[in-house]
């Protein structure tokens, strides 16, 4: 169902300006709008400091000032914004009136729900409504897999773990036996929930293993990357808690406990038995020792390694990591080392 | 077949105090001690000093204090250890004892012992006693897998591969062709073994590909994290040594020879060609540069490069790697830059 | 079909001295030279300096001394080179022409050429000549495959996506919804394409989803490594330029662009929206901040973290990144620094 100016804008709540008719049909960036694209800036300047098209994009592509309101696409806007050749729909937050116009325009893979007949299923599953189990997807005995939830092909879910409603399972997922995974997650291709985790204890030079008996837990409306592993506990539960984003390839240990609303740059990692409070950030390639207590609203940098305990509200860097402005001063000193070298030279040779 | 505290430590040859008919069906941790579970520690102070509990775990968790004899779990206590309360298992090694335990209480997923009908399997296939290939496995041409060994969901198994006994691969591993897997390994879900290494050469600025014409060897008792990639060798063969355990997200590149009895934590990597002595650690997200001889007992502080060739029990750590001493000593000298800076301003300004 | 030294020779048209009638039947590195292989050398010094045999190859190495032109295999040599007992083959470039040796001599595994049985094909799939996919991988409607290309098992291709000719996937590979891969391309195991980029925004603590609806482009030539991750773009287009050679476990995020011929060694990553120029080198573990242009040419010391944009031909080093002999200097008078504190001292003393 095609949108004009004007029905997407009714659709969203919104009033706009330029022509109600204009046919829209996808959408798009701002640097490459184009004829039935839907675009949105958060700052009425951008308009006029628009990027250089760079020619990577489609052919379809106009510089902003060959569009026109006749058939120009359309830009969500904040509501001061005026222009005389485009169309605006004007908005109190674009970036989230540009989101809902996404769930309108833009057509993610089908979900069938239902199971495909080259799906493997087990023994006392419980499937609820909806549910989309594609081709190849395994599911062993004993699993619970609530309703809309799509699991996708190749994906393996071991005995005894329960996935929640409404989550997404990507393809050649494995998530190991008797995790609980909640409502609204969604776990990116190639990841691995439940893995052992790396608990070993020598005797004579040699590595025994000790089995890690325990789960993970990924509360609702978490996000887990492509390729990132989380491993059970040694006992009892890894916690990846409510709302929290981990990017791709990143590494949690087993019991760790990651707060709240965190949200984990790629190839990023924490250490067995460390738990987080909420709202932490970890830039890419971070990491947090093991055994540490994080506090709050805790940042890392990129590449910071956390080694020691860290309160509420710390922003750190480097390794061992660090305040940020002290990083900052010991780089900006380093940089400078030459210069105290020959300030040093100097002083020797005067007397 | 539940236990009581009297049969338990007859199993495990142990004596006991406290209640012989106390019920025991499952592992704990300390911290987490509840009616039926067996915890153990290492030192009989842990008893007196037990970390407050965080409410993280499930709600029959009790203080210590609140348990007794009569229904209290037990725990697996250094020989020396008294309790008025609690019961006790008395051992010599508590740790490997609670292991033990574990091995009698604790049920991971079932091994069926046969070809699951949804499992592909190729042909001139060697397959030994009691293997488990579950469901969408796929083995491939002239494989030969040991007895007892069990390849989960969605693993792949390419041409001419051989896998000993009493192995255990896990969903959506793939192992390329004509790669050695030893018996008693453990390959955890989403590894790669036997990719191809990195080899190119240029022509005229075009990356050209080098043939990887080898294998990976992994020997025994080997455990191999998800996610990890182990690439086989451009000639001859990429080897990981017996009793060597690699974390998640580990990449092991072309050539490389691990020595026996490995420990490397999450997402560490080591370049091409590179050989190692016996007993390497690694910390997290550390590196071994490509071509090096590295010694035996070698110790990689977390984060660490190393960058030339290091001896016998060294312990390294930076980028690039120093001995771990130099280096605190560099990062002090850091910390304490701008007072030097201080005092060579005073020094300059009297005259 | 087994050659000698001169049918090897003639094929590769090149000219030969030792004994023309040697068996040759398979390839292998010059320190493990053994009866029919074919080793080659860049340098007639490396002849008389070969490394000492390590023993970790297998039973039929051979002492270089013991091998005569009777059975004893070949070298590929520069043209310049001879030698009294070992069969030679002179070449103006002795690396590609044993890679061309190579291509006769190695045999990696079969190509069936046709869609095995335990396959599963979607709707509206279009399948160019001499196609092999293997068991249980799994195309989505609406695929379209080029001629030659091989899909191993496991390999999951989701709907849309386009896959160009010659190009071989390997197994528990992810490419998701309409992605465009080239010719020529090589995706190792476990490599995830396609999946979201890491957008969120915050409303009040929460961190809620951008839609990521881009796609990602691989053009012709690429490899990709086992586990490596490359995320579609948030709109349009994340894409990995011609010739590209990525390694294993390597992130690259939404909307990057990496320019023709780069190279990418292990565990590296690129954040959002960078672009590279062309022949790009990043050594291991490296990385690359978010939103920066990179010129041509630019080259990262293995774990270095581009943190500003930087210019054609730089070489960098370190966190942040410098150029690499500003790096290099600054290690240094880190390495003296307790010298520098020792004469600042002295100087304190005088008076």
């Amino acid at each position: 169902m095609p949108y004009t100016l004007k029905t997407l804008a009714d659709k969203l709540e919104l009033a706009y300006s330029g022509n109600a008719d204009a046919p829209l049909d996808h959408i798009c960036a701002i640097e490459s709008l184009d004829d039935g694209g839907v675009a949105f800036i958060n700052n009425p300047a951008e308009l006029s400091n628009l990027p250089t098209p760079t020619g990577v994009f489609d052919s379809r592509q106009k510089n902003i000032s060959q569009i026109s309101t006749e058939a120009g696409g359309a830009i969500i806007v904040p509501e001061a914004t005026s222009h005389p050749t485009l169309n605006l729909i004007l908005s109190d937050d674009p970036l989230q009136h540009h989101i809902k116009a996404t769930s309108l325009l833009y057509h993610p893979p089908e979900r069938s729900g239902s199971i495909h007949p080259d799906a493997s299923v087990g023994k006392n599953v419980i499937i609820g409504k909806n549910v989309t189990i594609d081709a190849r997807a395994v599911i062993y005995d004993n699993v619970t897999i609530g309703d809309q939830t799509v699991i996708r092909a190749g994906a393996v879910i071991m005995p005894g773990t329960t996935i929640g409603s409404d989550t997404l399972i990507y393809p050649n997922v494995t998530i190991r036996e008797n995790c609980q995974v909640g409502n609204q997650v969604i776990i990116h291709a190639g990841a691995v929930v439940g893995a052992d985790g790396f608990g070993f204890y020598q005797r004579e030079g040699v590595n025994l293993k000790i089995p890690q008996t325990g789960i993970v837990i990924i509360k609702d409306n978490v996000e887990i990357g492509a390729g990132s592993t989380i491993d059970r506990a040694r006992f009892h539960q890894t916690v990846i808690g409510n709302g929290c984003k981990l990017d791709n390839l990143i590494h949690v240990a087993h019991n760790v406990q990651i707060g709240d609303h965190a949200l984990i740059a790629a190839q990023s990692g924490i250490a067995g038995s460390t738990s987080t409070g909420s709202h932490l950030m970890m830039g890419g390639q971070s990491g947090i020792r093991d055994n540490l207590k994080i506090g709050n609203n805790v940042t890392l940098f990129a590449r910071t390694l956390i080694t020691s305990r860290t309160s509420d509200g710390e922003t750190v860097a480097g390794m061992p990591s660090r305040p940020i402005k002290v990083w900052r001063k010991a780089q900006a000193l380093i940089n400078s080392l030459d210069r105290l070298v020959e300030r040093v030279k100097r002083l020797e040779k005067r007397e």
